[in-house]
């Protein structure tokens, strides 16, 4: 069995930041050289996300807005008696969940072709990381 | 390590369809040959999805009901400006989840009794499809 | 490829509960003596489910207050038609999801620094499964 275990690192501008990484999977894809295995894509952080949707701005703002809705940003909060302010964030993480497994046929993503993998980030404007771990024959 | 990667089409009648694929995927599992290891079923779609529940025709209309509760059907999604009209599947897409990771130990489907398997069509009458990959020993 | 199967059982006192099973999975990783590879954490039950978040215990009530308005104790849902009053529980297993897959990296779990694994009862009170199975090399 071969297998590559690879860090994307982030510091995003804004609070809230969907992120196309499809690339960057795909980029760990070849250089791992397995040819039919999976690929794990799983944030690091309890208050980001990683998800597989449309590559469509307009889609990624009702996305955002949806999970507003469902997730809201809510000083009351019993988590923000430790002194934080984004229990929010975790709420949204546990939504669109922090993690993917994508099959890798043939040495590739293994995608429809509409499916692009995004980091979602909660809670931004600091360093967080995602693993990327790739492993099969 | 052994892998199988196969693909199940689906064409819905309806708009929205809840289809049960257990069999199919234990099928595909026993092809496989696999005694110890993992499935992978993940929905090549971005309005559609693939989940674990119990095969019983009240819960799945529940289920329905309340998809459309949290995310509704709207002709005000930002996504409709490109010409779509169904922002709403990307959503219930993104809440049901793509992919589902199934344990496969002896050979067969390593589940608890009432774990069924479903394909979620959240925007139906074309053709779709399904990635099923099994790999282990 | 190496492979171990575990099962953890529970039987919770409260209807509701919210177990954190990080050291068990991290002891199964460990027996399994996997150094590269994955470990897969799924209910086996179809009113449960496992998820990765934060071991804050206000942020842990937070989150059953929100599953509980997202997905509400309802007498009214369709199931109950069968008997059974846990249609809340299947949409709570449904909306935090069954399983998840955590990358195995020199031999121990590869998570963020708050990371950690927990079982989510939502119909409890009786006797009840989670499928550990790491594999790799």
């Amino acid at each position: 069995m071969k297998s590559l275990t690879e860090y994307l690192w982030f510091n995003t501008k804004g609070h809230r930041e969907y992120v196309n990484i499809t690339d960057e999977v795909e980029g760990i894809v070849k250089k791992s050289k397995v040819q039919e295995g999976m690929v794990l894509v799983s944030a690091m952080h309890i208050t980001a996300g990683v998800y597989v949707n449309d590559a469509e701005s307009g889609l990624i703002q009702d996305i955002d807005e949806w999970l507003e809705k469902l997730a809201p940003f809510n000083p009351d909060y019993r988590h923000h008696r430790t002194g934080e302010t984004n229990g929010d964030a975790h709420l949204k993480s546990l939504l669109i969940h922090h993690e993917v497994i994508l099959p890798v046929t043939k040495g590739k993503l293994d995608l429809g072709p509409w499916q692009q993998v995004y980091y979602a980030e909660f809670d931004g404007q600091r360093k967080k990381r995602v693993v990327v771990k790739v492993f099969g024959d």
